[in-house]
């Protein structure tokens, strides 16, 4: 049943040596990881807007050289990660550039930072698009919470049938996205050009504006960068990239630094033009293509495809986080099961644990994911300006040819990022200081999970000058509640073993005890019986008295003791609740509490 | 940390032989079983005035004649399980009598009505007091369920720690309600004797009424008579009177009829005298008690009590429930594990399982349980009907001394309690119709399960003429990941049991495989190894193959095949996240689904 299930929704299972068939090509590379960094269009001009208001309309011509920052900071990040991308073809998360430039903290500190970020990414992304979809019909809106988490299983789901897959479902409605935001600016340019705007609806730039502020300024320019939340995906995920890897992933990325440069540009632009103020109903991008269109088909269009694409962003979160999960847990930082391969060949653990934890987020926000932007920001930019600096001390200590210059390219990106994020702290503390708190705690169970891992390589390591003890002979107790087949075949088995057999039966009356030893007499009499009488009806406890006095004796003499425990299997499974699972129970607490091996007999009805 | 909190909360285990001390006298049995059958005056003269009032106010002196009948039907039914108590004095439960005199169908339809009627009890009566308590605060309105959940949890507590300590507690509150109601119907009688009243709030008995119709005095009569639920509990519970229980039960049982005899003829006649309308806003007692005695203390010690009362009801399903599963249990209709006496001697099984069906309604049905009354009143009945028809076949079959006169008692409570049911299907048929599809489903799943346990005892009898085959041997199978000191604990421990050791490993990679079979020729040169190539990343799959091939061979020579599996034991409980459990999935899929014995060798972690 559930083997059928997992069939029909992620496909039959594929060999490993199919794992090339899964790479992307450039074209739906593009679509699959830069929704995110795509997406952000929708929402970064208007959060220039949202500060720059709090002064007045006459104040948001500062929203045109903003933007001019951010795309400087922008084109910093893309060079930067142009140069990560061939200096570590394998995959240059944040995580690996800090660790092996920094240390192992700094890269700690980025690869924790991206791991919950990632798992924000989807919980916003997925929340924002409900949203849009909830405003187009509010009948809806009660059901936000189902509707999110249904988008996370839905992708989840994309996501273990394999990236290749996946990407061939995802990459349209990206590209319609980018299509519908080109036709708009276009549009929109040539009705200015064309004289059909009127002039007068913006103030010019360089007007003089009172109770404008440096403080605001850069308020304003840290919200509009988190329009680049995003742009890193592409070098964490060039393992996904089909040969040459690292020539296609950077081709890939500077096709995205330049769909995204145009597109913030020509929001940034056309809403300064057409004077519009963000407003709580309505979003910015909204307003503009009503201005541009009208309520006509190309409006729906329009926000048709971003309220998708914004579902869609989640999906950069599948891209990066199994690929960095599986960094870490190669460095033995989280748990190893991250590195396993599913039957479709994503790494399958890392993708569920990401829906797992996004769905709880949604819950636990009640779908109202918004208010984590902030925090999600400022966990973009630390990773930035580490894996930054990182490589200016890359350059520094290797000095390829030509160094100097990328020394510059990343030290601008490394000083802006970190500008940013300062910025995020000071202007939005209240926002974003759970960073602070989580962050540690993030980076000191990475290590306790590397200790441990330490521990038990030394613990299962072989020591060659060491033999352990030769077993010289085996006890072998059958715990018995009967005279039965079960009994006869664990006795059985048992004495082909060995012929130190010692039969257990728990006595919960007095009067039991004599007439089972003597029936067992009859009926096995090579057999020794030890009956053992329960005052409290556990059966546990006075087995495991007789156990532990067994195993003194046994140790003497270096025999190793064995508990037999037969273990009824049933027809149909509801059958198993009609069994008192005393064997389980006893299992489990014997192997854990006691040095004993278990042994379990099964015994099958046939009825 | 579990097992402290199970003792603070329930108390230390009770020896088997310490059952004795943990019976019932009369005083606290009486508050322990009748809390059902006395708190439902609070509710009964109530339903009756409720139909009455669809014709008017003056129609309400036909609450004196119904009543009446309600007195006979109580006495017929008193009297009838006064018999049934010497008659089956080991607890002669409708189910007892019913399959004794009946027959087994009739017996499972008593047995299965009764089982679901007392989780009904539970969950109506919890509510019922939550809302008493929440009318009182209606600050706690939003919290129902959970105040509900925590009662039912408290007496769920209170009765694993057993039967005497809960009545200690228990009693108070049934005592301090009866003693409220008695004042209040003293007083309420005095002042009508000293003229306090008026004598025309009422119409006088006999008064002529209009549209008054033999349906509806029928429908006002089964409502009066689901006061009478509860009242078969005495009969239900005699093994936990003290000896001579018979004796002791029967005294109790007439204490409790005389009590709600007097209680519930008190609250009907003052409701009449005062003229008393049923409300949505007030119950009927709060009515009186405020005519008697204004909103002074009296009046809210009522309020308490009656509240107080309605929860304790819950408990008499505690006390019936877990001796009926008993009674079905020990005829294998239901699982065995409910014949088993806990830690404090009560069973149970039954009590976990009725207070965590009661929760499942409450949450299912958000408290407001009040809807479900009608078919638990039917769902009483039933059995009632059944019990004292057992009882009629069992005078006639038996013709004991003075045999007639028992007969007509019986006869008489039969055909009165089947006239009640019949009126509750005629009457409230869209409110009851769902006991028709559940006893029968019921009674099919009752007899499924017997029909296993039978089964199950047939193929695990010793046939004396049928000796197993006798294991000439032993093959070991030991699955190795790597060349550790796990490895070498397993084969060390299967070389001391056999010399047909065979040792598997997996390999995801075919390089992997030469090199590891070079090492190990090396390490362990007397033990054979078998490599096995896994296209799928599954271990699972061709392990199970190779098994299936050992025991193929093995079984043409009576050699039995054992798989050894290293269970790592970790010194932290979280370090087992950060293990692959793929031990427990291999030894769960080859224990059901192959049949190989399972031997599990503990590894235990120092660090």
């Amino acid at each position: 049943m559930f083997s059928y299930l997992k069939r029909l929704l992620i496909g039959r299972p594929l060999k490993s040596n199919e794992l090339g068939e899964q790479k992307l090509n450039k074209t739906k590379a593009l679509a699959i990881l830069s929704s995110d960094a795509l997406s952000s269009v929708a929402y970064g001009p208007e959060q220039i807007l949202i500060v720059l208001v709090t002064v007045g309309a006459a104040a948001f011509w500062y929203s045109i050289p903003i933007a001019a920052g951010v795309l400087i900071l922008l084109t910093a990040l893309i060079l930067s990660y142009r140069q990560i991308i061939f200096a570590y073809p394998h995959g240059g998360g944040a995580y690996v550039v800090s660790r092996d430039n920094l240390g192992v903290n700094p890269g700690l500190i980025a690869g924790g930072s991206l791991l919950v970020d990632y798992i924000l990414t989807v919980a916003v992304s997925v929340s924002a698009g409900t949203d849009a979809i909830t405003s187009a019909f509010p009948a809806l809106h009660s059901y936000t919470v189902p509707i999110a988490i249904v988008f996370v299983l839905f992708l989840t789901t994309l996501n273990l049938r394999g990236v290749t897959e996946s990407a061939s479902i995802l990459a349209y409605p990206v590209y319609l996205f980018v299509a519908a935001l080109f036709i708009l600016i276009g549009v929109g340019l040539y009705q200015i050009y064309t004289g059909h705007v009127p002039a007068d609806l913006h103030t010019s730039v360089g007007t003089p504006v009172a109770g404008i502020s440096l403080f605001l300024l850069l308020k304003a320019f840290a919200s509009g960068s988190s329009a680049l939340t995003g742009v890193e995906a592409i070098s964490n995920a060039i393992p996904n990239f089909k040969d040459p890897a690292p020539n296609n992933a950077s081709k890939t990325l500077m096709a995205m630094g330049g769909l995204l440069a145009i597109l913030f540009s020509g929001i940034v632009y056309l809403a300064y033009y057409y004077g519009i103020t963000p407003s709580v109903t309505e979003t910015v991008v909204s307003q503009i293509a009503d201005e541009t269109f009208g309520r006509n088909f190309m409006y729906y269009f329009i926000q048709g495809t971003t309220a998708l694409i914004l579902i869609l962003a989640a999906n950069t979160g599948y891209s990066a986080f199994p690929l960095l999960a599986v960094n870490l847990a190669k460095d033995k930082f989280i748990p190893r099961m991250f590195t396993i391969r599913g039957d479709r060949l994503g790494y399958s653990n890392g993708i569920i644990t990401l829906g797992v934890s996004a769905i709880i987020l949604i819950i636990l926000f009640k779908g109202q994911t918004e208010h984590l932007i902030p925090l999600y920001a400022v966990g973009v930019f630390i990773p930035f300006t580490l894996s930054q600096s990182g490589m200016i001390v890359k350059w520094v200590r290797e000095k390829p040819k030509g160094w100097v210059t990328k020394l510059i390219i990343n030290a601008t990106g490394a000083l802006i990022s970190l500008t940013v994020t300062l910025m995020f702290f000071l202007t939005k503390f209240t926002q974003v200081w759970p960073v602070l708190i989580f962050l540690p705690i993030i980076v000191i169970i990475f290590h306790k999970i590397k200790t441990h891992y330490e521990l038990v390589g030394q613990q299962l390591r072989i020591n060659p000058n060491h033999m352990p003890k030769k077993i010289e002979g085996n006890v072998i107790i059958v715990p018995v509640a009967g005279i039965t087949q079960v009994v006869e075949n664990s006795i059985n088995f048992a004495t082909s073993l060995t012929d130190q057999v010692i039969a257990v039966y728990v006595s919960f009356e007095r009067e039991d005890e004599r007439v089972f030893e003597e029936k067992w007499k009859k009926w096995q009499p090579n057999v020794r019986l030890v009956t053992l009488h329960s005052h409290y009806r556990s059966i546990i406890q006075p087995l495991t008295k007789f156990i532990d006095t067994v195993q003194h004796k046994a140790g003497e003499n270096n025999y190793q003791v064995t508990v037999l425990i037969p273990q009824f299997i049933t027809k149909k499974s509801w059958h198993n609740i009609l069994h008192n699972q005393s064997s389980l129970l006893i299992r489990a607490y014997l192997l854990f509490k006691r040095d004993v091996v278990i042994a379990t007999v099964p015994y099958r009805f046939k009825k």
